[in-house]
């Protein structure tokens, strides 16, 4: 299958490297908004192209991957792009995705192409897993947790507080929450009970570090609510530290079964990334391969992770698959 | 959906304590091999029937959930039945999957009905995180562990050994290596690295329990490979601490993504089952959901996991699993 990647940052750079990766992917070029010859591509002999200029990729491209942001980017490049490729997407702001799904569905069956949109791990894998748990286990309770990560919303908020030159935050299951739930005691968990969060802070030089803790510790809806811990570095120690963009999770179903009731069951899925941006990527690229596979099938318009039949994820046929998977 | 259920063993029972779960589903009959006046169901009003009258049936069930046995039982009912009925089965001696499907799919696509075979935790769930891992993380390794659970080929083989009353035979990881493989050190482990065996023997009177426990310990492919204990205790300690079936295990997928394969990634699943028979014949009745649907949709023939996209399984509008799961 033929890839177009929409966005050369942390994303499309992982798009990239998962292309490197899956078997029967190519990648045949990159759009950007900025000027293509400040661009340099990991794979040579790939074409970075302003997006200007990307309707003349209409017919040479399989599967568009956009890597733009969810706040501003996805919500107009998706219903703008499918109009003229097969498109994948990681929207992720969850309470919008009704209307983002709705907007992409129109335009992709308007123009008979093929969408699948808030795909990643979260939205992505942890869905389908609260998804099979949920089926599966229909007297029961859910639980999703994240980390240990980087949170690059918490991140950018420390950033924009008076005196911090950078600064990077974590976000921590608590594990005595994790081990209640493990344990099978359904417990009912306070936000301050699920995650603590672990500030690593660079000031800049003179500015008021209590203050800053301050009003780290009580910004509402980052921090005021969680335990929060700050450490001052240096910026040498945060480069050196914390240059990575690790992430993960768990997503618990704790259910019973029986005739009353009387069997407890856990099943619980978990993540642990190096990179958040990298293993994103590789859950698009086989999705796209399902894409573009339903779009060979005739199927059109926009689709999420449920819709998706796993064996069209693979690149081996339905017979491997059954002899060596099942 | 109207279920029907043949075979009223365990798993037979845990089918329909699922469907007394599920809002949707109605159990219609229980077909037995047995004198149907010797069966007494634990749902009221609901006819056991002999299975040679299974064929009045025929227009009064949606799905058939086959409860028997993978040695002897599955490979002739799956392929019989399917010609009367949909049907759904936990076949799982894996090496024998692709001849089972072939049986079953050509019987359904000569009599237009809809199967799904080898489906439960393993075969199915376990499966389909082999699955999803192996398409997001080309470049890795899988690691299957189960328990601690109770094996019932092991219990059987226990009990036949001379001088041995009952017996219980638990599997158990080592955990020693489920830590290394979480921890990204993707270990090569031998078949004494991955489990250990624990033994509950009741003894014979009289019955020379040294011998019993080399017996064991010695015995080819069951025990001799492993590193295994042997309990001797009374019958009312096995029947007061040992009468559960409770089971469990583990699938992880350890690989790499990045441009050289410079970020780890660990997927990990678990379930931790109180009951072994009734999740099994809760997944039964979450995908006995889907089959009946792609039946109403036309599709026919032999399905496996695989080839069921995950919305199949919900009771709820697509609306609803994007506003609420995804």
């Amino acid at each position: 299958m033929k890839i177009g990647i929409l966005g050369y940052g942390n994303l499309g750079k992982g798009v990239e490297c998962a292309i490197k990766q899956a078997e029967d992917a190519e990648l045949v070029a990159v759009f950007t908004r900025r000027d293509p010859a400040s661009v340099k591509l990991l794979t040579a002999g790939v074409p970075v192209v302003n997006v200007s200029q990307i309707e003349s990729y209409k017919d040479k491209i399989d599967v568009l991957v956009l890597c733009g942001g969810s706040a501003t980017d996805l919500p107009k490049q998706t219903p703008e792009y499918v109009k003229m490729f097969n498109v994948i997407d990681s929207f992720d702001t969850h309470a919008k995705i009704p209307e983002h799904f709705a907007a992409v569905d129109k335009a992709a069956k308007e123009t008979g192409h093929t969408a699948l949109i808030s795909c990643g791990w979260d939205p992505g894998m942890f869905s389908l897993n609260r998804l099979y748990a949920n089926c599966i286990l229909p007297d029961g309770e859910d639980y999703t947790f994240w980390g240990k990560g980087v949170s690059q919303g918490h991140s950018d908020a420390i950033r924009r507080i008076e005196g911090v030159k950078d600064g990077k935050q974590y976000t921590i299951p608590v594990p005595e929450a994790l081990e209640a739930v493990r344990a099978g005691k359904n417990p009912t968990l306070s936000t301050r009970q699920k995650h603590t969060r672990e500030c690593f802070v660079v000031a800049e030089d003179g500015a008021d570090k209590a203050k800053i803790e301050q009003d780290i510790k009580t910004m509402p809806n980052y921090f005021a609510d969680y335990d929060t811990t700050v450490h001052f570095i240096s910026e040498e120690e945060l480069k050196r530290d914390h240059a990575g963009i690790p992430h993960g999770g768990f997503v618990f179903r704790s259910g019973k079964t029986g005739w009353d009731g009387e069997y407890n069951n856990i099943i619980e899925y978990s993540l642990k990334l190096d990179s958040n941006p990298a293993f994103t990527s590789s859950v698009l690229i086989a999705f796209a391969r399902a894409i573009n596979r339903l779009h060979n099938e005739g199927v059109n318009g926009c689709k999420t992770v449920f819709d998706i039949a796993p064996a069209y994820l693979s690149p081996l046929s339905g017979e491997e698959i059954r002899a060596h998977l099942l």
